[in-house]
């Protein structure tokens, strides 16, 4: 039960693309992302996904138009709605979702980073 | 399906100790809270808490020690556990819990909101 700092958290990787835990609660996970480029197309058939911006600006494609987050703003994606998200530049995103969600969903991709570890 | 400013839904409400519900997941909810002096001891007993400082300063009282957050900073209350938060300032705090979430958990006091309206 200590305080997270979102900025210490983040100084402590740089990988791109590779989700750290940092606290779990009610079976869900507050995750750290660091996004540049463009992820591959998925869905999380069972799992909705709450995506904050910490720094940065991260776009969400989806099948019929794109939505664009700067720092605190969020924007949950629904169970089975199929997404791709992407930055021009570095974003640190804050992600809140369900322990069982896999990265890319069920799109089988080698970007799929399903061991994500604690920070 | 639309992005949620964080800021813009703080400037939506003034009442201080009375989350608002900006979305929803997974069956847990995410709260903005305007809060200044301090609440009342509680504990949620089937519900883990999370704090996540969006402005200002944030302590959480526990029985035996104080944390304190600022800005970009959380902290996750395990189910069970009492606290009181409290705030010399106003602060701004974002809550994520279990739809199921009382405000003041089993304490009765006429403090408790649970009513807590979408904005």
């Amino acid at each position: 039960m200590e305080p997270i700092n979102l900025a210490a958290k983040f100084d402590r990787f740089t990988e791109q693309w590779s989700p750290r835990v940092v606290a779990a609660l009610n079976g869900q996970l507050v995750k750290l992302a660091r996004v540049q480029g463009t992820f591959v197309w998925h869905a999380h058939e069972a799992e909705d996904e709450l995506f904050l911006v910490v720094e940065g600006r991260l776009g969400i494609e989806f099948r019929d138009r794109t939505v664009e987050l700067g720092p605190g703003e969020l924007l949950v994606v629904p169970r089975g709605v199929e997404h791709r998200p992407f930055a021009r530049d570095e974003a640190k995103v804050l992600l809140f979702e369900p322990a069982a969600t896999r990265h890319a969903g069920s799109t089988i991709t080698p970007r799929a980073v399903d061991q994500q570890p604690w920070i």
